[in-house]
This record gives C-alpha cells, structure tokens and sequence, in this order.
C-alpha cells in the first residue's frame, strides 16, 4: 500500500515549518504555524477533501459523504508543537488520516457518513500557557477569559489571532453541535515506551489520564552537619527522600497510576548545613480518577507516617487538578478490530499523557489509536517512529473506516 | 567567683565590634577586626597581661611564670565571625581565659609556667575562603601562597595585612617553636546539642573530626511523567533519594561518624518530566579517620548497589579532605579532673566542627573543652550560653592552671 513511506515523507516536510531552522519549535499563531496550515490545506485538497481555517486557526479538512445528513467522524490531532521538538507528536494524527483518505479518493471510495480530519493549531500550551486551545473551541469549551491570555513577548491571544486573520469575536464558530458528531478518533505516538517494549507496533487507547500536581515544602531543622549527632537531627532532606521512594513504592503498587516526583531542592542549602528546608513537586496521574485517589490517599498516609517518625512537616498544596477521560468501548472494540484484521494482538493501554481527544470527550465519543515510537522518547528531537510503523496504523485507520457506523449506539454489554 | 557575669558582659562589649550595626560580621583584618583586638589587648593587661598584636593580627598576651626557661601553655580561640553571627563562638575561648587570668592576677596567683593567650584573627575563612589562616602561622605552617588570595572587594590579603599595619613579609615570625609550647588548650562552646541533652554543663573534647566532602552526580533517564510506566523508569531522583538515606543509615550505624547530604537539586528538571539527573552533596566527619573510612567504604557499597539495581550512575568526586586530629590523654585527663573536682561527671565527646585546635595540632598537643550552647545553634544571631556555664567553665579551667604541669608527658597507658 506504500502510505508508510508518504507518511513520514509529509512529515519531514511539515517539520521544516520552523520558527528556528536549528531545531523544530512551532508554536500556535506565529507565521510558522499558517505556512504549516498552508502546507496541510494543500494535501487535504489533493485528498479530494474541502480544505479552510476555523475561527481560532485549525485547519479543518472535509471529506464528504454519501449520505446527506449522517453524523460526522473527526480524525485530527494537533500542528504545534514544544520547543525543539520531535517530528510526530501532533503531526502524525493529522498526516495520517489525510494520507488514508488520498490513497481512498485515489480510488474513488466514498463512506456514508462525512469525514473531518482537524488539525488543531494549539495543544502544547508552549506560547499561551493554557494547553488544548484548538480542540476546546472546537468542542465549544473554550473559555473566552483565555483571549486576553498573554505570551512571552506581552501579546494577548486576540491580537494574535488577529494577525493570524482570524476575528477574536467569531471564536463561538469553531465549534460542533454535538449531534452532528459520531465520534472523534486520534491516531497518535505513543510517547513512552510500553508498544516498544512489547515489540507491538499499535494500540488501542482505553484512556487518557487524569493528573493532579502537588507542590511540597518540608520543614525540619537546620543544624551543623558536624557537631549535631545523628539521633538529634530533623533532616529535611532525608524526609523529602522517604516521600519520593513511597510515591514511587505507591504508584508500583498501585495498578493504573504513575507518580513522578520531577523537581526537587534543598532550599538555601550548604554542603555543611543539614537542610531545614526542602521543596519538591509531584504528578500523579491514574487511568481512573478512582485509581488516581487511592494513590494519592496513600501518599497522604505515607507522608504522615514520615513527617510523625521524624519530627518534620509536609506542606502538600495542589496546582493543577484534571479528571481521567475514558475512551468510548464501542471505538475501542472497532479500533480492536481494525488491529486484529492486520494480524495484530490487540494491546489495549492508557495515556499517561494529555491529547486533544481530553477536550473533545466534552463534545462526542472519543477513540485513539497509539502508534510505538522510539524509547518511548518524545517532546525531544530524538523522537522517531518506523515507516513501517506508519504503515501499520495507516491500514488499522483504513479498516477502522470501512467498518465505521456513525449510527451506531454504546451497548449495554460494555 | 562570679566569673560568668563578668564573662557574658565582655562578650556583649565584644559584640558591638562588628560591621554591620544590625547583626554581627567581624572579618578578619577589618577595621572592628582592629576595634575588637584593641578591647581584647586593653582587658589583658587589666589583667596583668603584656598584650601584642603578631605578624598576621593576632592578639596574643602574655601572663609571666615563675620559672625561667618553661614551656608555655597557650590558651586562646579566634576574634572572627561568620556573616549575621552569635557573640560566643570564639570570643568565649579568648575572653573566658582572660576573665580566669584576671582573677589570679587580682589574687597575686603565678604560676610556674608561663600562659600566652592568643586570639585568633582569621578562623571561621570568611573574607579570604581559607580558614585558620591565624592558628596556621603561630603553628607556622601557613602556606604563604594563601598572601595573594583575594577577597570580595578583590583586596589580596598581603594588602589587607598592610592596611592593618602589619608586614606582610615578616609572616614567620607569628610562630612559635614546639619546643618553647607545653600545650594548646581551647575553651568553645559546642555549637551541637549533646551536652544541652544530656543537661551537663561543659563536655572534654576527645577529637575533631576529620572530614571529606563529595560532589555527586547521579545520571538516569528523563522522560514522560505520564508515559513511562513506573517499572520501566530509571529515574535519578529516587535513585539519588535513596542514597540519601543510605548516607544517614549508614552513619548512624558506624560509631562516630556523622554523614550529610547538604545540597540536593534536580539538574533541568520540571514537574512532568522524571528526573534524568540529581546532583547533591555528602559532607562525612569522622573522629578517626578509621571510622571516616568505613563509613565511606559502607557508602559507596551502597550506592554500587542503588545503581546496578536501578540502571543509573553515581559519580562522586572528593572536592575536600581533614584528617581528623585527636586531643592528647593527658589534657584528655586533666582537663576530666578539673571537670570532677567541681562535682561533675566527665563527658567527653568529639568535635564535628573544625577548631583554631586542628591547626595549633601541627605545634603542640591540643585539649578543649567544650560548653553547652542553647539548642545546639550556632553561626546564627540565636547562638547563646548561660553565665553560669560561663562560670563552670572558668572554674574548671582555673583548677586545669593550678594543676597544670608543662613538663608532664604522655603515659603510655593512654
């Protein structure tokens, strides 16, 4: 079928859309990001497909059905990205799709329901701090308080928009009406390393993580790390060390969570000096928001139990709270056996990380196909995926399509 | 006797010398460093004292014996501070002995041998990063490399040593020849808890503890907070966490050691991503350098075993090295004696902290004797001490003169 090669070639292509030609960064509004629109438009139309901007800057593709009516399928994924980047977070949800629907209307095949491909123009929150803009507004959640968000060089969101030519006032008409919408399906890389690990080259997505961020101070006592013996010390530090061990024992322990303690310092620390002070962030993040809370109850347990056996205080304050989004079972047992059609077992895996399909679950039924990527390496230049990986997914995504019923209902079964 | 009032007051009047007149700092070779060595040379000769300043600014007085020809005992601490001090670290050990020496002047008491007390310019290393730099020339071994060091202002100490008057070339002649000194004895108060926690009022110091520092570097594997499933993860932060522990584990169960991670931090790290690389400090102090030894020994076991486990590295590199320096038996004992004879158990205890007594070592046998400061704080405006351990001390080092005799040797049953 050849699509994996044309894939990663359209690829290479969108990753020269670069606000610095040293390394990829492409961030939402800027110049960069309409010369990638351009770039996107221009294979949608050689798909056959209808091809504009919407009102905040997605490039919306339409491949039309046969029947006048039929709910909507949106494939997508997003055309930002972080600063030196990797090539396939994002773009590889919207180059795939239109690839498929090419090699489709190549071929003269029509389906009967009306065929979207999105590619959202902020999902990485790089230049507005606030994640998901694009899929918000597409889902009609986006709140209006964010267009006079600023960036880095003082510009707000409006002003952007309006040097991108789009009206701030007319950000309402990105939106769907959620009956005209059958489902929302993305195809996206990995970005760990479970599929590599497993030498699977797809999976399916049951959901996608809810995450809660803590910042922790700890306050012991400082001392003189010669003359005070250790039976009389209040270390910080070392208590700071038993909560990072029990977040990691507890989310081992707990089946569905993952907790990461990224940052972590000794505040106004001396090489002589026991530290009085220590402050470290934690992610939590669980398949389910269940899951996610008996993790965290057990962290409030273990720091507890720390903070009384060594005469030390844990300050936990949350930052940031989001709730699991589960995938539809219905697109999860298609997508299933799309991969089964290849001859492929199905791997079924959560998203430890967040996707545009977090924000359109406000708007439809949401399903997404993960693709194995490189050590699971991502939001880096090294990130990297095979052709024939694309391949793989690219007929996964095709036989998804065949066999796609926008009429059809949950069942009870599920 | 009423030594403790009189002690507490001096001390006071002391603290006014300082450069800054809301906390205390008394560099060395700064003007306050002058005022305070003028107030100290005006108590000695109050107190039957001759009183000079040497070749590098210490003050050194001089209580005349009786006997032509005998060794001298020296007594004496440093004038110095660290920046936002407490007024008892160091200054005790120079006022105390003066205070003690009045006492006897007032009475017509001398003694065989004579006593030079000396108070130190430079030990605490604040202006010039090296510390001792006072004790180093009586014992004559400054490194006359350390005359072109230079402070914040880029002032060189050779400039600083002229601006105070002194001449900088005639250096060696603030030494003392070991065959002139009987014995260097050291009052200080502890700057740790233990004496303070086991309610007694001065302790007899056995040794001070050598000390290594290591810079470490631990290096994992970053990655995605959210994608990377706790069992495939190498993360440095708790890698590093647990050595953390092993150093405090580790200490505690090898006598006479004491081990501190000081400074930890998270190298380029952020709330979602798992820690690729920690850096931290270890500073461990032994009272032998044996015990030093296997504490280290134990400790990079223990991060051998951390990284094969783990799949990180560790890379420690020594950036500073003490042997530790023990006070000689006999003081050990004499000192004991006197502490006996006003009715109190013995405690001896080491030194975690360095001392004006590791440099006089090179010179002569050392004694100190430590007394109990509040809470264990030191370096700090909270630093404090009680005149009637002021008074203890004075009372037990006036029984240690009338005994001492400057021609008894080590027995062998030390």
């Amino acid at each position: 079928m050849d699509l994996g090669p044309v894939i990663m070639q359209w690829l290479d292509e969108l990753a020269e859309c670069s606000e610095d030609p040293a390394e990829l960064t492409r961030r939402y509004l800027t110049p960069e990001h309409a010369q990638a629109a351009e770039l996107v438009m221009r294979r949608m139309r050689e798909a056959g497909m209808g091809a504009r901007l919407d009102a905040v800057g997605n490039v919306v593709g339409h491949f039309p059905g046969r029947r006048p009516g039929a709910r909507r399928l949106i494939l997508g994924s997003h055309l930002d990205t972080v600063r030196n980047a990797g090539k396939y977070d994002g773009a590889l949800g919207v180059m795939l799709p239109v690839a498929c629907l090419r090699w489709l209307h190549e071929r003269g095949r029509r389906f009967d329901c009306p065929i979207d491909v999105i590619a959202f123009g902020d999902e990485e929150g790089v230049r507005f701090q606030a994640t998901l803009i694009g899929s918000q507004a597409v889902a009609g959640d986006l709140d209006l308080t964010m267009l006079s968000a600023v960036d880095d060089d003082g510009v707000r969101l409006e002003e952007a928009m309006r040097e991108f030519g789009l009206d701030p006032d007319a950000v309402g008409e990105a939106s769907y009406r959620p009956d005209e919408v059958a489902a929302y399906v993305e195809v996206h890389i990995e970005q760990g390393p479970v599929l590599e690990a497993e030498n699977r080259p797809v999976g399916v997505v049951t959901s996608i993580a809810g995450a809660v961020r803590l910042r922790v101070e700890v306050m012991g006592r400082a001392g003189h790390a010669g003359t005070v013996p250790m039976n009389l010390r209040r270390d910080a530090l070392a208590a700071a060390s038993e909560a990072v061990i029990a977040v990691e024992r507890i989310c081992l322990d707990t089946p569905g969570t993952v907790g990461t303690v990224g940052m972590l310092r000794t505040v106004s620390g001396a090489v002589n000096v026991i530290p009085g002070v220590v402050e470290f962030t934690i992610d939590v993040r669980g398949e389910s928001d269940g899951r996610r809370r008996v993790a965290l109850d057990r962290i409030d347990e273990a720091f507890a139990e720390i903070a009384g056996r060594r005469g030390v205080l844990f300050d936990c304050v949350p930052v940031h709270e989001t709730g699991a989004r589960r995938c539809s079972p219905r697109l999860m047992r298609r997508l299933g056996e799309a991969v089964e059609a290849e001859g492929i077992e199905v791997r079924r895996l959560p998203s430890g990380a967040g996707h545009d399909a977090m924000a359109m679950a406000r708007l439809t039924d949401i399903g997404m196909l993960f693709v194995r990527c490189k050590e699971g390496i991502s939001h880096h230049p090294a990130e990297s995926m095979t052709a024939a990986d694309a391949e793989v997914a690219a007929r996964v995504l095709l036989r998804f399509l065949e066999r796609f019923d926008p009429d059809e209902r949950e069942m009870d079964d599920r």
